[in-house]
């Protein structure tokens, strides 16, 4: 019998492997260093905590099922619902503000397409029980950490943010009514999926004349730099509604990020959820999917029964990120874990003792392989050691006798006679 | 709404998440200083992959569902079919010996009970490609490196091995005829949940004579020293058919770990697919359910479409052994990561510095925290400082200026002012 991994998921074998942990435990570190803390919850959640978040309309996206107790259940497909759950249940006995972070695998039952897999892992980074837009902005430091961590520069990427009521309040003076604002995000969102004649159709239903519809078009195609607000006060010809967007640009500037991110009064992160501050990252030539998105979500955790908590957060899929560390060359070659010490054993008495010498040095935390091989051939041995990558072979021949190794450094190709109590000291 | 995890999963808040990384992290340790290599495989895999290691028996035990395709996926409730899978699909590329370990999360459709959850993490060791004892004895061994990585010793637990075939010959020498082999492997393994008089019964019914029925359970109660096999011998009346036992029991002694070890019949580890040695991890009173188990499955690649592969594995989930380390009294008390540097803004001009610096600090991989509160009391920061357990405060005042602030080590009471330059080197 011949089996595949599913479609949509991947095998990962060492390689592939070695690079998902090279991302995660940059994620780790990072997340870590900015004061986060981990936490996590199950692969499958009740079905209608989905439903409450995204309404019954997320149903065809997952992959769920009963239990034997007739239970609804579904894999989660985000950890937001488990996050914003597990903050309402614990509200009063956690401080804060609570910053958590976690990486979840995430299942979403999907057509699987370039950048996006029906299983991957998130990094989520979220900040709860401020309202403050230094949390906003340091969410988004936590992001910008993460990226040049990993090599990237403000030249290969880009934050865009925009922010929720402010393009509510720029819509309104375009002449928007208030019954018409939600399909004017959806046609926001839809933007760059659509045709230009097709844009300013639906743009005109909203009940826009030619200029107006111009004007928004422009609104939310211009993008305005970070760190100065000046530029897109003067283009959308509004001074008012944009303290929060001020406070946030402020905090850009503190954090030293400003040269990284603009805004982008396009960008709308679907429908629903999101109450302010919005912003996804995107590669500098647009030519991929957002590697992050994240925002501010005031009302989820009291959507799952919890006292009123403002909240802001990111997530980051390991799909799309990958890909363009891959065409920036910034991926590491190699990321496999390289073996301190490769014991080799060059007679049959050695061969004895050779697991056991392997064995004690392991216990010292010494990373030592040895080879499976009958082969006492030196040369065939040494050739095995450096295929695995080791930085010393560990030489056994008769002078085990006198409790002596020969301790080989496989890069600068010298060799001396060692202690064998000494060698874990040695290697380190 | 108020919603909660589903029956048998857990939250992990931040306390919870770090002991589970502090398993996790000495898992990939100790795997990877045994030169085991980090594989992953997807979250649910066919459902015929599941049917075809295990018979149509396990579907109630699975989590399954169709996806739109009306393809038939399970959960996955173990990680050795789809390692089987991996290793049959890449047989000809891969180096041999392959030696894989992973830690998945796994999903089982149970009622769940002490020591055994619907959702778990399970460590698994896998050597695949060598039929040598010594690969048997290296994945003992590397249970054992972690078992003592985590503090424990002989006196806490013990491995018990056993062999199938080994196991087969003693029967057959008792009068258990072929066609109720299964049959008297069955009895072994349930013997620990039966009464002495259905025991015996169910022992008759082999066709045993009475002598032959208590010489049966002698042998399957009691236990022989691991390190010297002429106990065992003596007792069952065998000298041959012992020859993989006698290789094994070499290499425990070669491994230097024959004191963790002992020889016990009646460990049997179900009836499909182990092939040879069986072992389990036990603690010592037996009260707990097995903290892991594992042996050789040498046919199972070869079912899934492979080459013929001898391979030897084992697994360990996250819940008895973190039960058995409580109980011991071996579960560090706070495994939270602890901040380098708590930075404290005692003026507003400081306070608008304040993140910028910690961000530097960040940058520079440091683990830098503030406050969100508007307060420049110093008493009550150095306080929120404590309760973080950060090293060190940094206190931003008019210094500042001069681009100095004063580092305080929280844990030695002094103070000292220091250039904001050399903050990150003096915290390292």
């Amino acid at each position: 019998m011949r089996f595949q991994a599913p479609k949509g998921t991947r095998d990962f074998y060492p390689q592939d492997c070695a690079l998902r942990n090279y991302l995660v435990d940059a994620w780790r570190r990072v997340s870590i260093r900015n004061g986060f803390e981990q936490v996590d919850g199950p692969i499958f959640e009740s079905l209608d905590l989905y439903k409450a978040k995204s309404g019954e309309g997320i149903v065809s996206e997952l992959f769920h099922f009963e239990d034997r107790g007739e239970r609804h259940l579904a894999i989660r497909p985000e950890f937001t619902p488990t996050l914003a759950r597990m903050a309402a249940q614990q509200a009063n006995a956690l401080p804060r503000p609570i910053k958590w972070f976690c990486v979840p695998n995430l299942c979403r039952a999907e057509k699987p397409q370039r950048g996006r897999l029906r299983e991957f892992w998130q990094w989520n980074v979220d900040i709860l029980g401020s309202d403050q837009p230094v949390a906003d902005a340091e969410c988004i430091f936590t992001a910008v950490d993460l990226l040049a961590e990993l090599g990237l520069t403000p030249q290969h990427v880009r934050i865009k943010i925009s922010h929720r009521q402010t393009v509510r309040h720029i819509l309104a003076k375009l002449g928007v009514p208030d019954d018409k604002m939600l399909d004017a995000f959806d046609l926001l969102d839809r933007r760059d999926k659509m045709e230009e004649s097709d844009f300013k159709q639906a743009a005109q239903k909203l009940g826009l004349d030619e200029y107006r519809v111009l004007r928004f078009q422009e609104t939310c195609r211009r993008k305005y730099p970070a760190g100065d607000l000046e530029h897109m006060k003067r283009s959308i010809g509004m001074n008012e509604h944009l303290a929060d967007l001020e406070a946030l640009d402020r905090q850009l500037r503190a954090f030293n990020i400003a040269p990284w991110c603009e805004y982008d009064l396009g960008i709308v992160r679907g429908l629903a959820y999101y109450t302010g501050t919005v912003f996804e990252i995107h590669e500098t030539s647009g030519a991929l999917r957002a590697m992050a998105g994240g925002g501010r979500y005031d009302q989820l955790v009291e959507i799952f029964g919890g006292p009123p908590t403002p909240a802001v957060g990111l997530g980051m899929g390991d799909v799309v990120i990958a890909d363009v560390l891959r065409d920036k060359e910034l991926l590491p070659e190699n990321v496999l874990p390289r073996p301190d010490v490769f014991v080799i054993a060059l007679t049959d008495k050695a061969g004895e003792q050779m697991t056991g010498i392997a064995a004690d040095l392991r216990r010292k935390g010494v990373h030592a392989r040895f080879s499976y091989k009958a082969t006492r051939n030196l040369g065939k041995l040494l050739k095995d050691a450096d295929t695995a990558r080791a930085r010393y072979a560990l030489i056994l021949d008769d002078k085990l006798a006198q409790g002596q190794a020969g301790l080989k450094d496989l890069a600068a190709g010298t060799q001396m006679d060692v202690a064998l109590a000494e060698v874990a000291g040695r290697i380190k």
